[in-house]
Formats: C-alpha cells, sequence, structure tokens
C-alpha cells in the first residue's frame, strides 16, 4: 500500500485556511484520493482539549515555552493517533496548521528560538516532516479585518498587529528555505481566484504522487 | 538575598505527601522560614487546567509521549511563575511532586526511555533541580488501599498494581542513586513515626541550609 500524502494549509488569521482545506479535500477525492482532513491544535478529543487550555481567551498569559511544549503535546497526540495510522493506510492527510505555524507563532511572533523549536520537533516528530506546505498569504489588515467578523477572538487573534508581521515574515521566510514543497498561494485575491492557484497547486501534487 | 530551599515530596499513590507537606511547611515555619506549599502537575491556573486534561477520567487514554508533554508543559509554567520567582526571594518551597515523579509514572510505570525524560528535563529545567527529595516509601497494597478510601480514583489511581510496583522500584532506584539529597521515609509505620522520620530529616536540612 502506497503511503499517503501529508499536505499542511499554513497563513496568518483570515487567510481562508479552513475553507479552502474543505475545498481542496473535495478536489482531491474528484481525483480519486481518500482525504482526511483534520486541523492543529487539536484532531483529536485530548488535542482539543489541549486545544481548549491554549486558546481560551479566560486563562492568564503562559509562558511562551509552556505554550510551545502545549503544542507540541497536542501534535504527538494528533500524529501518533490519527495522521500516521490514515497515512500508513494510503489516505491523504490534509492539516489546517502543523509545525510551521509554531515555527511562525512560537517562533518569529513570541521569539523562542527557532533551534529550540527544532528540538522538540525532532523530539516529537523524529524525521517526518509534512509532504507539502501550502502557504496562504496574506497582508495583514485584510486577514485582522477577515477574522474579526467571524466573532469573539481567542487568545492569538487578540495580539497586535506587529506580532502577526513577524508571523507573516517568518512564514515567508521558510517558504523561501523549502520552495518547491513550501507552494505560496495569494490569499489577497478573490476566491475564485485563489481557488484556481489551489488548484494549480492541487494538480502539480497529484502529478508528483504518482510518480 | 539568600536563595530559597527547594524540597520536593515523592511516592506512590496514598503514602500521605499531601498531608505531610502541610506539617513540613508548619515546621519550617517553627524554625523562622517563609515557606511555599504547591503541587504538581498543577499549582498555577494554566497548570491546574493542564492538570484537568492530564488526571480526567473522562478523557481517552493519551500517548505516553503527549502524556510527558503536558507534564513538562505544566512544569515550565509553574517553575516559571511560581517556584522560580519564590525561591529567589528567599522563600523556601515545598512541591507535592516534580521531576522525580515523571521519572518513576512515565519512565518506569509507562516504559518511556530514561534518556527521552532526560532530554525534556533539560529543556524545560536546564541544570535546575530540587535541593532534595523525600521520598515517603509505602508498600503497594498499603498505598491503593489507602487511595481508594478517598473516593472516585482519577486517570492514575485506575492503574493496576504492577504499575505502581515499577513506579515504587523506580523512586528507590533514584534514591539509591542520589543519596545524601534523595531522605526515605518509611510511610508504612504510623502517622507519628512518620512525623518523627520527617522532623529528622527537615532538622538535617535546616542546619545544612544555615552552612
Amino acid at each position: 500500500m502506497k503511503r499517503g500524502v501529508f499536505i499542511t494549509l499554513e497563513g496568518g488569521e483570515g487567510a481562508g485556511k479552513s475553507t479552502n482545506a474543505t475545498w481542496l479535500a473535495d478536489y482531491l477525492r474528484s481525483c480519486g484520493k481518500t482525504v482526511l482532513v483534520t486541523r492543529e491544535p487539536g484532531g483529536t478529543e485530548v488535542s482539543e482539549a489541549i486545544r481548549e487550555v491554549l486558546l481560551s481567551p479566560d486563562l492568564p498569559g503562559m509562558h511562551a515555552h509552556t505554550e510551545l511544549l502545549l503544542m507540541f503535546a497536542a501534535r504527538n497526540e494528533h500524529l501518533q493517533s490519527k495522521i500516521l495510522p490514515a497515512l500508513a493506510q494510503g489516505i491523504w492527510v490534509i492539516c489546517d496548521r502543523f509545525t510551521d505555524a509554531t515555527y511562525a507563532y512560537q517562533g518569529y511572533g513570541r521569539g523562542i528560538s527557532l533551534a529550540r523549536i527544532e528540538e522538540l520537533e525532532c523530539w516529537v516528530q523524529g524525521d517526518m516532516r509534512p509532504d507539502y506546505v501550502i502557504l496562504f498569504d496574506l497582508d495583514v489588515a485584510t486577514g485582522m479585518a477577515r477574522a474579526q467578523a467571524r466573532g469573539r477572538a481567542d487568545r492569538f487573534e487578540q495580539e497586535h498587529a506587529a506580532f502577526f508581521e513577524r508571523i507573516r515574515a517568518g512564514y515567508q521566510q521558510r517558504a523561501q528555505q523549502l520552495p518547491p514543497r513550501y507552494p505560496i498561494i495569494n490569499a489577497a485575491e478573490a476566491l475564485d481566484q485563489v481557488r484556481q492557484q489551489l488548484q494549480a497547486v492541487a494538480e502539480r501534487i497529484v502529478v508528483e504522487s504518482a510518480s
């Protein structure tokens, strides 16, 4: 049985990852793939309970390293109990945020050293990395306006514009370091144009996975 | 300002750590020390929320590495926001369970390699270690009977006797490796005899801390 392909969707607040995850899954299903859509932090009952602790606006702020350890705790559970078993069965997995988000938010955003993050990445993942990281890139003002239109802000969405500027720059830097596996979607465009870009990326992934 | 002394209390279920933590604090206060009593996992609002995830009997079982990362997430928050600031102010800190419990429960109990635990210990604590680890040693049958008398069992207390036997052996092994900092209390004795043993240990700690 051929292992499934692991695709993660990344980007700042309001970049449209969640909506496009559903669309991408439908597109890949139309190409004959079995697809699982999931998200981080979360994706399992235990990981969603950890997500509650991470995102609750009712808890006081936490130390940046605590946030990082919680992210990787949720990720470990998600990987071991859901993502890895699915990939082993040949299922394609689309995950809304993964470790690149940790580098962007906790690394570039909160200022934790990237080397410290890499230590936990290796501790939890060994050499397991996503096959493709699709970055939905969007200017911060537009993203924040879209996120605010969704309702009450969680603990991350309450951060300031400078925090999100650092995150965007961090994502762009990672995309430049790992180009073929890190396609960038211009998420500022209208939805149908975003879909056209995403479809082109998906077609390339399907072709490459067949070879 | 002289740094406070960091004392942790360890042992299996029903060994009497919590009751004796209060007694030890009162004794040290009678010697003129300012004392903070706290516990793990927990001790801060965020860490107590993590404790809920760890101990809830309503969540399904979790992967052993997830449990380990959650323990260290709670510990990091506890250390950074409560224990280290208190010690720096000269306050003595008594903590009901700490990293030795992680070695005993997740290492000896669940079978996670001790080297993997040590990696996270160093990641979170650097070279910070308790000044004294007081082990309340008790046979498993007596400990389980005492814990059951307290009411509904949490996720750890639902484990079987063999798990607790491994934990007890693990604690004993660690105590043998680090003898002068790792006094052992025979917790099977009657309460007033346990208190006599504990007072002797406390007297030694007060003398050593003055030198």
